[in-house]
């Protein structure tokens, strides 16, 4: 499935933190630039997530702030 | 100003195109990696944002969606 | 790909309207049951979305109020 | 209260799973058609949410993503 | 209709600015304390604002950062 | 850090409650006006959060609702 998010990035599954009802996943897109994701804990178990495996991660462009100095 | 968004990564503004009310900033984060934010035209004005300054992304957490081929 | 939204319906885009930076978009999930997504304007172009072609609508949990009379 | 998240639509609680700080409600909008939704677990005992009892979903159209095949 | 968002706050509004496909909602909760949200443009018809109008912001829990010095 | 969310005002910790993965936080932005965030655990003890010490919350005019009775 293509989605509309405008921020679809590839990267590798570095982390994985589980928690009653959220997983917190780390995805590196680039040598030493990780994204952390909230997820669901059933969303990360469908998606079948694991240390090491290729992963997206996908962001729309108005969940994105700006910050300046 | 520290905020509690997970994701805060620094980069250079690529790119800015003003809108009726919106403004979209892409940023480059890392050689080739860029990031497209949707901010309000005030705000973008606000920031003093022009192609070239440093500026940071900053994404929640449970703004991050995850994908598996 | 497979997306960590825990909300992803299939339906049909019923209309479509298209603003300065966004676009906004009817997709029909149910008979008589419409959503509406506001998504911008190149990503509309991206996925080439045109009135009647299937498509899906992808929410995530935590952007998903309830609400009680 | 009238709100302006553009896509209100009424249904039947299916589900209710409790978390720590968290609570996940599935809503029936439609005959087969469920919707997942995250919220504080006080704001769902605020809302005396329980099984079989109408509630809607409340969904702005900026986070509601697209998506095809 | 009463809705799960733990932020609902009572105001006046103070100035409306519509755009092509939003609009700008700037509402007074406390004296001097405004808030400002964009809606669809639809959606703010739909609600029939006007300044100086009664009117509520409605603000998830999970969509509020926190900010140190 | 200057950052592009509309809303950023400045107010005292109240009250911290932390959860297995997030932590619920209450702001006092006013006089009798609270206002709640749920960040993650991480986050809440990255930016040394404690009850009474001065903070802003930061809210995108995007993720503000507006109702009307």
């Amino acid at each position: 499935m293509k989605i509309s998010a405008r921020n679809v990035l590839k990267g590798t599954v570095k982390e994985i933190s589980v928690g009653a009802i959220n997983t917190e996943v780390t995805i590196e897109i680039a040598p030493g630039i990780e994204i952390v994701s909230i997820i669901t804990k059933s969303s990360a178990e469908r998606l079948d997530l694991t240390e090491g495996k290729e992963a997206y991660v996908a962001i729309k462009s108005s969940d994105v702030l700006v910050g300046v100095d």
